[in-house]
């Protein structure tokens, strides 16, 4: 990751207003489509769709594109110099490569890269809005966090004026959808084959359920909202799989839901940032979110929290972002440089935590939890337990007041020392608001 | 008004980038004073406050604004050629005039502006323009609407590419102060006076509660969402002056709440759009603002719904907006011109209503209102009637399924003829969902 910060936006290179933008769309998927759809369509000024890329790309064609459109498999055509080449390439492959190594092509050849590419931008975005500056040339990716929903332009034109302190969400509309669906009574393991079968889900769904997704969208929005460089790596990611029907039940108790909320922060100096299923408060804009909806909040030094919700994923919520910034880009508008630094990342935080046990019922559990928690200064808040389980299987709540992660780890490590314990606690952040 | 589509948007002179923008405010009022106190304490790269004006500038002294920047009351001192002149004016003082003023000398001057001016946009917006796009300079506006909430740059980079055919929010906090205040209880008058005392609500509030603030706002919303140019006299503003304590609890029976509502839509060919209070579903996400905040959806052809909500007045969250704004300038991104049309505003919506009648009770009176009903082929949904109430101001409402408004509006003027009927019935249209 480089340690510079991000490179400076430069004037478009005056392209020849005789003439619109000639695009090139790189993969055409479900988004690839939809942005072709758009732009035949729609038939923004200033831009016209020229080159369609995809492997095997006969198997691609569809009838509604103009027959002046070029289909191709041979990336040369797509790079190439000269005035019946693309101007603009929208890369739309997914993924670290080819997509990197076509992204820094294209930018070499002359081209600027509108892409909806989280992974790529994630990983390697420093880098490469660095080479597109060198080259007088843009990088545009607001489709890569949130889909349809304009949070990357809203940070960047609406909120550049701000100090953004704090950015969380819901980032990944699969595990909204699962963990929505099993608010609402559902079985974890049905809803995953649901969301499967509607095409949400992967047939391996461990990017989405494991959080890696949403943690490559976090790491961009660390960077545009709190300016500080992390890598993607760096972010804590726990799964929603440990999350059950009986979790969802205790939450309602404490007038909780729970959603996969990817959350940053600068507390006391230091970025605090993780992606994990945590309990909301039904009160909260992130427990209104329902389905594959994504929802970001952003709260700022001076213009306190801002929320914007929608459709994050799918072909055309994903193709309108990318369409948005063909149009700035035909338009001679440029992205507005946030400067940023590397940071640290931390996971220490000092929150409430909702902690399920599963024990084999005997005299001393209690005392036991309690003591490990009061030898951290832990507070107990409130233990919840609900009748109609077995005895040698027996689940139960504890709720502590905000109290630092690494305090609580220690105190549960202790507690898993307990006989009684069935197996490893889990342990879910709460929301405070 | 114009009839010419949008300026394209030409790009920035190239200003020396050896020496940061010069800004003058204009009006150091709540507003000013936070655009100058981000200014002074973030200090973003490329702009330097050099200029204050005020009438009487004298009593309007801070001691926190650096040495540096020449407090006036002088326009001759802003509007200035020179390199000791700002290069960008931020005009603050709102309303049409002399704020229209300013805002033609600064441009005929060669100086660029940033506005929170909602009347002076909507009003003259596109003249304004046409001005600077001649003058190769820009106007800036994202925090003439919703302040701190960034709809305008969210529409103009995030959303140009999709075909934006409804736009619907909660474009006025004081409204919204009082009508939350009246769902959890209170009465108008006293929660107007408390409004007046926290210095959300001016002492003449008819601008605000008569709807007039947020037409001038949907107008602009009107303009960058459905890209249709409208007066904003052309759309009827109702007051919210006529909702009681008693529509509330009738909503609350029908899974609502009343707020108001800035709305405006592409239906058949034609552009409906009006202010007013509104019976708003629980589980509509306009349901959610409370106290001042502001809310705006937009729902695209492509993208769908997308919400943005957050702090839409007050000094600090404008004042974002505005530095945002003239961070956009420093970088030398600039607007995405949205092209629109002229178009004509009709009230002519298919909705559901709800009709509160108050009436001295005698028989024949549900038949009568029915039946005017009936005649224009309004079908009755449900009639509601609390306990409690004398017979001879006995108050009962009427929902009806979607239906014109104008057959509506002649039902009702039948309806008024009726000796029962003690005043005019208040007639609100119910949002769907």
């Amino acid at each position: 990751m480089s340690e510079s910060t991000a490179p400076a936006a430069t004037a478009l290179p005056v392209l020849s207003s005789s003439r619109p933008l000639r695009v090139a769309i790189l993969g055409f998927g479900t988004v690839g489509r939809s942005v072709a759809r758009i732009l035949v369509e729609s038939a923004p000024a200033g831009l016209e769709l020229t080159h369609i890329f995809n492997r095997n790309v006969a198997r691609k064609r569809v009838d509604w594109i103009p027959g002046s459109v070029q289909w191709t498999e041979d990336t040369d055509v797509i790079f190439a110099a000269g005035p019946e080449s693309p101007d603009v390439i929208v890369e739309l492959a997914g993924g670290l490569e080819p997509a990197g190594e076509w992204v820094r092509k294209a930018l070499g050849a002359g081209k600027s890269v509108v892409t909806a590419n989280k992974k790529l931008i994630a990983y390697h975005g420093l880098e490469l809005e660095s080479l597109a500056a060198a080259n007088g040339l843009h990088l545009l990716y607001g489709a890569a966090v949130a889909g349809g929903i304009p949070v990357i332009p809203g940070l960047e034109h609406g909120l550049a004026g701000d100090r953004v302190e704090r950015v969380e969400g819901i980032l990944n509309g699969t595990c909204n959808f699962i963990l929505s669906k099993m608010e609402a009574g559902a079985e974890y393991a049905s809803v995953l084959a649901e969301a499967q079968g509607l095409g949400y889900a992967e047939a391996d769904p461990t990017e989405d359920v494991g959080g890696f997704d949403a943690r490559a969208k976090l790491a961009i929005l660390i960077r545009l909202a709190l300016r500080a460089q992390v890598h993607p790596e760096d972010i804590q990611a726990c799964p929603i799989t440990e999350v059950g029907a009986i979790d969802f039940s205790y939450a309602r108790d404490l007038n909780c839901t729970i959603r996969q909320i990817a959350r940053a922060e600068r507390v006391d100096g230091h970025l605090a940032a993780t992606v994990r299923p945590m309990l909301v408060p039904l009160a909260s804009p992130l427990a209104w979110s329902r389905g594959t909806e994504n929802m970001v909040i952003t709260t700022g030094h001076y213009g306190g929290d801002v929320v914007f919700s929608g459709h994050g994923a799918g072909g055309n919520p994903t193709a309108v972002a990318v369409v948005s910034d063909l149009v700035g880009l035909a338009q001679g508008s440029c992205r507005i440089a946030l400067p940023s630094t590397p940071a640290k990342v931390s996971t220490e935080l000092e929150v409430p935590h909702y902690i399920r046990f599963l024990v084999s019922d005997r005299p001393g559990i209690v005392a036991g939890i309690a003591g490990a928690l009061a030898h951290e200064h832990i507070n107990l808040n409130a233990i919840l337990q609900k009748p109609g389980f077995p005895l040698d299987r027996l689940p139960f709540v504890v709720t502590v007041e905000p109290c630092r992660t690494s305090a609580l780890k220690r105190a549960l490590q202790e507690i898993a020392r307990m006989p009684a314990l069935l197996e490893r606690p889990l342990d879910l952040q709460m929301l405070e608001k």
